[in-house]
């Protein structure tokens, strides 16, 4: 590209560029970003949204698990915390829940106490996230709750085994055996899969995997957030570091997780980085992000390939919301507006 | 909200927060972003476009016009540049361009050589950027001239008047001019308005102006990365500051060019922000920005706030880009993709 056009159409779009550089910072190509203090954000924010923003970096995010047990025992510890809450999230979902196995895989079924009659023979298949180590048993389940709660679908929520017990690939094999199982009795077209993170990562390579089966792909999918490149490719995962106060860093407890969990696999198989899948022939794709999202790229690059695979593709980014922080509680304004914008996306796309 | 609250979902998210806090930066509130190195993003982005991307800061991101005819000659400097460009442009789209008025308003009217059947009876109406100051003349007509060789359109460019010639409503009344004229002789739902920064907030203050006085709204609309909000609101404007190689800073040259065009009316007012204006009943409309841009979060606030006001809205977030640079060069392969995604929301919105 010459010179000339940079400054010409630079120039069109907004200010002209000199064609001469003029300062010692004038050298296209890395870019020296300043130390800085970020507001609490407030406009066409929720009060309630506001706090989760406003929260301190969290204080975990540098853990370096090597290897599966040591996970484990962290997981263990935060699902301690998070099992006692879901009674009453249940009751404020009007949900019931129930253990069971789905194709030789460990599920929580989970069942509105009203589903509408365009819903009856419909199917959300949920893959939970934590970086492929954390939400071991029902401490999983939370979103997939939210998401039968809020769009009174039943949903099976999968509690895919996890290191030590196992690694990759046996998540997204548990994931898939329980759609091969679910296909059964219920079509293809009238399933979705969705999840966040790792589960964002999960509903696409569920995908992926379902087709190298041999298997139909489903109505719709709803990956949120997902970590669809865990090569730390991706311009957020530098420009919304220490800006996202969840995740942080590129190489924090995620990434050393999911190297865990990969065991030594090619980090860049579509299976692992499904940035890199073929995306010809998914079905249509809601995908939810937030402006301080350490993911925001890795959510609007999956995006882009499935627009570029000529694939129905919607994205929702939330105001100042980093990592996942769209469905941290049912209570938020945003959790809600999140979830009813994917089940009107399902309603639109599955079958009846 | 309640602490336990906080330290219960976000565990169920991601990770744990402390119930109590264990370090002197562990406080809720605003957030201290450390300076950093940007590399240059390549995945999924184009050579050409990365071109972009590398490039410094923009060198005139500071210029603070205090007055109409300071702006005017700044204009007059960079029109210089953008204008001999235009014809290799015209010839490469295919089009043909004249000059004209419409409802007393001065306009290009740009006609591809080969207009297919289904948009024979449809018009666009373009509003340039340039901070409501910038590109007077032919200078305000490339991204006219690309949406009507990309999408095969009929378009009517508005030449709107800027400072010193006149200030505040005179763009968008001019435009409003000329969509009235056009009411004359295709009808509204086979019209519509696009633009990029002020243009594309003036694509939204064309419809509530165009409501208020009794027009009906046209069949869509396509504001990228609108100045939606003048009023230094919005979490990018903090996050991407020094990021934007463009814009770069809420306190730059857009800022002030405004505050000029304003000329002391209330910059909240939805006619200079429409982000505060009511979106019941707006039109499809189809946004679009990119992850470095420092009006991401005043792109995503107007998505939001369209879908709130159950408008059908998508978006489309390039990745590493910055202001409004999915527009700078019709031979960068992502410019030619985000006018096609433009193309294609206007073919299924618009009537025939």
């Amino acid at each position: 590209m010459k010179r000339n056009m940079l400054s010409l159409f630079a120039a069109a779009a907004m200010a002209a560029l000199p064609a001469a550089a003029h300062a010692a910072d004038a050298t296209p190509g890395p870019l020296d970003e300043p130390a800085k203090v970020l507001p609490v954000p407030t406009a066409d924010i929720s009060p309630e949204m506001q706090k989760f923003i406003a929260a301190p970096l969290n204080p975990d995010w540098n853990e370096q698990w090597k290897t599966g047990a040591e996970a484990r025992a962290y997981a263990e510890r935060q699902a301690a915390k998070v099992v006692p809450g879901i009674p009453a999230l249940m009751q404020r979902m009007h949900v019931k829940m129930e253990a069971a196995t789905m194709g030789g895989a460990r599920v929580y079924v989970i069942t509105p106490d009203e589903i509408p009659p365009e819903n009856q023979n419909r199917l959300l298949i949920h893959v939970h996230g934590g970086c492929y180590v954390l939400f071991p048993g029902e401490a999983g389940t939370p979103e997939a709750i939210m998401m039968a709660g809020f769009g009174h679908y039943k949903v099976v929520a999968v509690d895919y085994r996890m290191p030590p017990e196992a690694y990759f690939p046996a998540a997204v094999d548990d994931a898939v055996a329980v759609y091969k199982a679910a296909l059964e009795h219920t079509p293809a077209k009238n399933i979705a899969f969705f999840g966040t993170s790792a589960g964002g990562a999960l509903a696409l390579e569920m995908v992926l995997r379902a087709r190298e089966k041999g298997l139909p792909v489903p109505g719709a999918i709803a990956p949120g957030t997902p970590m669809s490149d865990v090569t730390k490719t991706g311009d957020s995962f530098y420009t919304n570091e220490k800006v996202d106060n969840i995740l942080v860093s590129r190489d924090g407890f995620c990434d050393a997780a999911t190297v865990v969990y990969a065991k030594g696999h090619d980090l860049k198989d579509p299976l692992l980085s499904p940035v890199y899948g073929d995306m010809h022939g998914f079905p249509p794709a809601i995908l939810t992000t937030g402006t301080r999202d350490l993911l925001l790229s890795n959510t609007v690059r999956v995006h882009r390939n499935l627009r570029r695979a000529g694939v129905e593709a919607q994205l929702q980014v939330f105001e100042g919301e980093s990592h996942a922080q769209y469905q941290f509680d049912d209570r938020v304004p945003e959790t809600k507006e999140a979830f009813g914008e994917i089940a009107m996306f399902f309603d639109k796309h599955l079958g009846k």
